[in-house]
């Protein structure tokens, strides 16, 4: 008979009821993988009347944590509540009652972590997270245990499955991002309100905690820049893909001298590198460390089982006895060692400019001498023909978009240009300004 | 000050070297790792007066491995012989000595691992082995660890760099097997002799290991197909481009109900799969689990730095302590649980033919019927048209190139249309038969 090991699951919602399936159903193969019974001793929900989509064993489910705070047998929390609060005040008195966490929660670890992590510390308890991003893809497992023998110096990632599986369709289907926006709500790739997916806050979240990871460093969502796909034009796509490249949102984490260049914004992709091959709902996370070199890791980012596959591997390393031998060495606290966030306007890069302009002499001029004057060389110009107007005479106020691939410059220089350019009255307002992934 | 684990080096080659290097200058990172201080307190060598591309402290080098297997102070050995003999006898020894193992050495655990895992256990001795397979890809920790929850049902993979850099080159230069292959040999990405890696055999020693780790089955490379790309011609490289696919050595395990399907061969990939678009001396494991779906892992898998960073990961883990809460729980002995490996002719899937026929009346019509009294059913044909030979009255002996992609059918199928087709005059003996991976 093997030792039983007694846990509560916090949250019955879609993933937890993707655990408690795969923990109900798969009882035996989980023994074998950790030597232990794992046994569900408590369900907390919020509403005990809701139906569910599992039947449980009768008595289990509670709506009082206060259940699981007082029960010493109950040795590991899996917690699946999202949001702040009340998460983070269920995670502290779950920590101070000597339960091992398992978490889903990015937006709560991204912002509390640090201070979350030290109090396990204290109390000699793990927290996993692996949940926490990318879903099925298992990069906190990689970054805590494989690449011990690296220092990482370059994550590149698509993050946001549903910004992904937007910009896929968008393109393929030469579709607009309300209309492909509409059919990820139903396909249920996209929350009822996707604001915090396409507006690049979830990725950010799950870089802030990637970054935390593997720069023992601490950051805000407002140290750095972060522009989501909610305003894309489909036409930027396909000019992207005439001059070779795809655009994903990517989050960057790069270690540059000693600091951290850091942004989460729609980027063009050369075609021919594995991040612009990324289609649907997938994430891929590039890592870069200093002695293995690259690799990259592919997976669906969300979803019910994805996700449940990567807390219960973290239920099986606590189960086993092995998260108190990572989570102590992981870098999720910093004694002195946080890195500086590298100012925004210092990020080197290429650009992909598109200006709406009018088709009247010494536009051109006047938007070269702008960039020219900011220090920005340009690699490539197109302009299409159109149709020459009936009383074409060279001044017609038609509207032309000229699109333009810069050199390596700053952000700081793009900048500058950008706001001298507004001045222009022969430049529209809308325009598309892109950094380039190389 | 941390608590200090001496450890000792069996081997100094290429990998070795890389091994010594980080342990030796990314000391304090290691410790941080793993809560103790890395010491190198041997390292054995077969050649004394060889020179060394490392200056290690005095000492330190032995060709005596004895002197190791003595000193109970040395409490990890680091394996990084090749070969079976006398890897196997060193490796027996030093478990025997209490030593916990850390090896890079897939053909002897392919071809000895049961019992070499087995006496380990009996002992209380781990192995670790994440350089074994795939190089810098952390394929054991995704396996042992993060894939806790899932029955794993399907591998298909690239595990040789050096067959997937000739084959990219090939078909990016237009050029031929022996063209590319002397350049691989000049970037040492191929050894002097290649047999082993441009033969499959290679590729099928690590999926040994796969299929032993992810189905608790122990598989010789004697009960499956295993070819090489060392017989494949460019054009068929560019015939699979016309059709839609790119051509891999892919290894393939799948669980078809209760029996493993296992193959190593040139195979076309349809070009939008990640398998597809691997190139160079990378390395791709695509891994599907009845939970977590399907995620795809890239990356060098030889070279000295990538193994180097698999070596290290596992030297950590042992030291911490990890490694013996993950070893007893990994699938790497069996009892009575060995599934049967399917027999090559059930093997169902599509497959590529290239006949090379005399161009004459009812060639065609004797291919086919062949065909279809083995009811293999096609699903397109490409027979480019040829020059009309000067005297061209239907009846020239010109050699032709008929290509046809057939419909879902069995190994069994194939290899008896093969053999008939064997005994018609009208078509060479060359044939190419390959295999596609849907």
């Amino acid at each position: 008979m093997s030792e039983t090991v007694k846990i509560a699951l916090i949250g019955l919602g879609t993933v937890g009821t993707g655990v408690a399936r795969v923990v109900l159903e798969e009882s035996e193969r989980l023994t074998r993988r950790c030597g232990k019974k794992i046994e569900i001793a408590k369900v907390v929900v919020r509403d005990l009347s809701r139906t569910r989509q599992i039947d449980l064993p009768p008595g289990l489910v509670t709506d009082n944590l206060q259940e699981v705070l007082d029960d010493d047998s109950i040795t590991v929390a899996v917690q699946l509540i999202g949001g702040i609060h009340p998460a983070k005040q269920y995670m502290e008195q779950l920590i101070d009652a000597g339960k091992h966490i398992v978490s889903a929660n990015k937006a709560l670890l991204c912002q509390h972590g640090t201070e979350l992590f030290a109090r396990a510390r204290e109390k000699g308890r793990t927290i996993a997270f692996e949940a926490a991003v990318a879903g099925g893809i298992p990069i906190i497992h990689v970054l805590s245990q494989a690449m011990s023998g690296n220092q990482i110096t370059a994550i590149e990632a698509i993050l946001n499955g549903t910004s992904n599986f937007i910009l896929s369709e968008m393109f393929l289907g030469g579709r607009s991002y309300e209309d492909v926006l509409a059919e990820a709500q139903e396909l249920g790739y996209a929350e009822a309100d996707p604001t915090l997916d396409v507006d690049g806050t979830d990725a950010a979240q799950k870089l802030g905690l990637l970054v935390q990871l593997a720069f023992g460093t601490k950051v805000t969502l407002d140290q750095f820049p972060k522009q989501g796909i909610d305003t894309l034009p489909l036409e930027d796509l396909l000019y992207a893909y005439e001059l070779g490249y795809s655009i994903r949102l990517i989050a960057v984490a790069r270690l540059v001298k000693d600091e951290l260049e850091l942004h989460v914004q729609p980027t063009l992709v050369p075609l021919d590198k594995p991040l612009a091959q990324v289609h649907g709902p997938n994430n891929m996370i590039a890592l870069e460390g200093d002695v293995v070199g690259k690799t990259w890791y592919q997976g669906l980012g969300a979803g019910q089982n994805p996700t449940a596959s990567a807390v219960i591997s973290d239920l099986v390393d606590t189960v086993a006895g092995r998260n108190e031998l990572i989570f102590p060495f992981m870098d999720l606290w910093n004694e002195g060692k946080q890195l500086e966030v590298m100012p925004a306007e210092e990020i080197r890069r290429r650009y992909y400019l598109r200006f709406n302009v009018l088709d009247q002499p010494h536009v051109f001029a006047e938007m070269a001498d702008v960039l020219g004057r900011n220090q920005i060389s340009l690699a490539s110009i197109i302009q299409h023909e159109t149709p020459e107007a009936p009383e074409a005479n060279g001044d017609s106020k038609q509207v032309v978009p000229v699109v333009i691939m810069t050199h390596m410059t700053t952000e700081g220089r793009i900048r500058a240009a950008n706001e001298e350019l507004s001045k222009l009255n022969s430049i529209r307002e809308d325009r598309v300004i892109l950094p380039v992934l190389d």
